[in-house]
């Protein structure tokens, strides 16, 4: 089957996840069949979906979409027999993974991809009890899975490599922004990134060096409005000037071995340099330093004034201060 | 003299964040003097503000703003001798600082504030040459310092504290967000959570586990959408449903000991699981789960739809499947 043709979708599980794969499935109009063991599963996932469905409508439905179309079936085989994809979002215990895959794998028909969610163990360890694994892939979405457009795709050791191509394809037909990973890394790409930002958090809380509020402000009023629309080495790259990343690399070089995180930075060999040279020249592509600028102010101001114009009509007053894009004057 | 009151801004370094400075006041409608020992200053100057300028027109120019309003001085004491504030923005260098510090201690007036936008030194080393350190102070900007609004204010031992507190007044008196630091730590807050960030993506670089391009889309696409408006902590309130901060560390404690990151997790004492469960209950303000979740969505399709609007201005067609934002059905 090729991806375009998917109709009917099985999500396995209804947590938060699990509900956010159901409503963004429902948006994009598909049929939906869901399971979970727990007894309250039809009334939850109502509830999930509900919650998102006025977000969803003002993005746009796909033609024919419909609340309507969700089935909540009373067993697992119910649920995914007729299935052309199935996205498995199960608490994150390994040994329930195991089983429920291996499940998963004997009711599923021959050759549609099963998904799984799970933010961070590698598919090699979790295919090891099903009789076809060739077909098992992860498929790991942020929060929540009907709005944040990221999805990591990974196969195991024995996951066929068109499979893993295939999921990656489907993902992208129903509005994903997909990173196929290469390597089986604990937490994959995203997960790592944030993590090693979340664990330096915990550590200045724990050794009263900044407050809880203070870290939120420091992200949202800071690096987290750029990161929204430019990643962390591109960003470094227009910190270099028109030097670039190789200027910022050679320039800041000394100060990667500055007691700022408690995470040791790597030895910043030629190898990296170049790695990083060479990879940011190409999300570059080709503009300029000033058009670079232009273009991070042109994504910037938008954010700012999209979020302002958000608290504005929250708070019933037009943006003030504290959105941080307003004019003021000298005495104002 | 009242923060209110400042009339006239020194900018001393026409770098990067310097211009940025520059370019801030200006539209804020001071009056700006500014000074570098480069012979081309005037030139580059110029040529950053007025980069700048068509993004802060958008935004709003305070009454009588101006790019007239700027001038250049032939020599550090005339750029500063009429100054209610000064920001020094000079290289990184900790010498140079000590030195340019104290030259500015001396032509400076009694009692105006001087602030430095060093990105890590702590004022207690930066302010050993001062002959008046008590109104030395840390003002560190993030890049570019006319659009985004963090600015991190600190004193170092011999700075008064209500030089400290005047500051943080000044700078959000022209639309900053401040955070005022207790301890003096290296990197200040914002940084050390970028810093362990890009570490984690060096390292990933450099083990071959992930691009450039995926680490940037892996931000862009996923928890940076999210950073722009919702800062670490309430994004894991919120991943840990209707039970908050308390449910998420509670439930995935265990993650900690995981090999996410390079970064080792602090212990999760009982102190810092109630830090961190009395700070995001603080933030979270009386807001419900699900109140937390609409207000989430409603700022991520607000910032969603502003971008996708800036990318299909740029290329000149309406936003693509690259948006993530459009709605698509199967087989459409």
């Amino acid at each position: 089957m090729r991806p375009e043709s998917v109709r009917t979708v099985a999500c396995v599980g209804a947590g938060v996840i699990g509900g956010g794969w159901v409503a963004h499935f429902l948006a994009r109009g598909f049929d939906v069949t869901a399971w979970d063991p727990a007894p309250d599963t039809e009334e939850r996932l109502h509830r999930l979906v509900e919650v998102a469905w006025p977000a969803l409508e003002q993005l746009g439905l796909a033609p024919g979409a419909s609340l309507d179309r969700l089935t909540v079936a009373p067993t697992l085989a119910q649920a995914v027999g007729d299935a052309d994809f199935v996205q498995e979002s199960a608490p994150e215990v390994l040994e329930l993974k195991l089983d429920l895959l291996a499940d998963l794998d004997a009711a599923v028909a021959d050759g549609v991809v099963i998904a799984s969610s799970t933010s961070g163990y590698p598919m090699t360890q979790m295919q090891q009890r099903c009789a076809t694994p060739e077909r098992l892939v992860v498929g790991h979405p942020f929060n929540p899975p009907y709005l944040v457009p990221l999805v990591e795709v990974a196969g195991g050791e024995r996951t066929a490599r068109k499979k893993v191509e295939w999921a990656a394809d489907f993902y992208r037909s129903v509005g994903k922004e997909v990173i196929t990973l290469g390597a089986e890394v604990p937490g994959f790409v995203a997960n790592r990134l944030q993590e090693a930002l979340w664990r330096e958090a915990l550590h200045m809380v724990a050794s009263g060096e900044a407050s809880v509020a203070q870290i939120d402000l420091a992200i949202t009023a800071g690096p987290g409005l750029r990161w929204a629309f430019m990643g962390p080495c591109l960003t470094f790259h227009l910190a270099g000037g028109e030097g670039g990343m190789a200027h910022m690399l050679d320039h800041f070089a000394p100060a990667l071995a500055s007691p700022w995180t408690r995470l040791a930075a790597p030895e910043l060999t030629g190898e990296l340099r170049q790695r990083m040279v060479d990879g940011t020249r190409q999300e570059a592509a080709g503009r300029s330093f000033a058009e670079l600028v232009a273009d991070r102010d042109r994504h910037l101001i938008a954010v700012m004034q999209a979020l302002a114009a958000v608290r504005g009509a929250a708070s019933g007053v037009t943006p003030t201060a504290a959105s941080g894009v307003e004019a003021a004057g000298p005495g104002a």
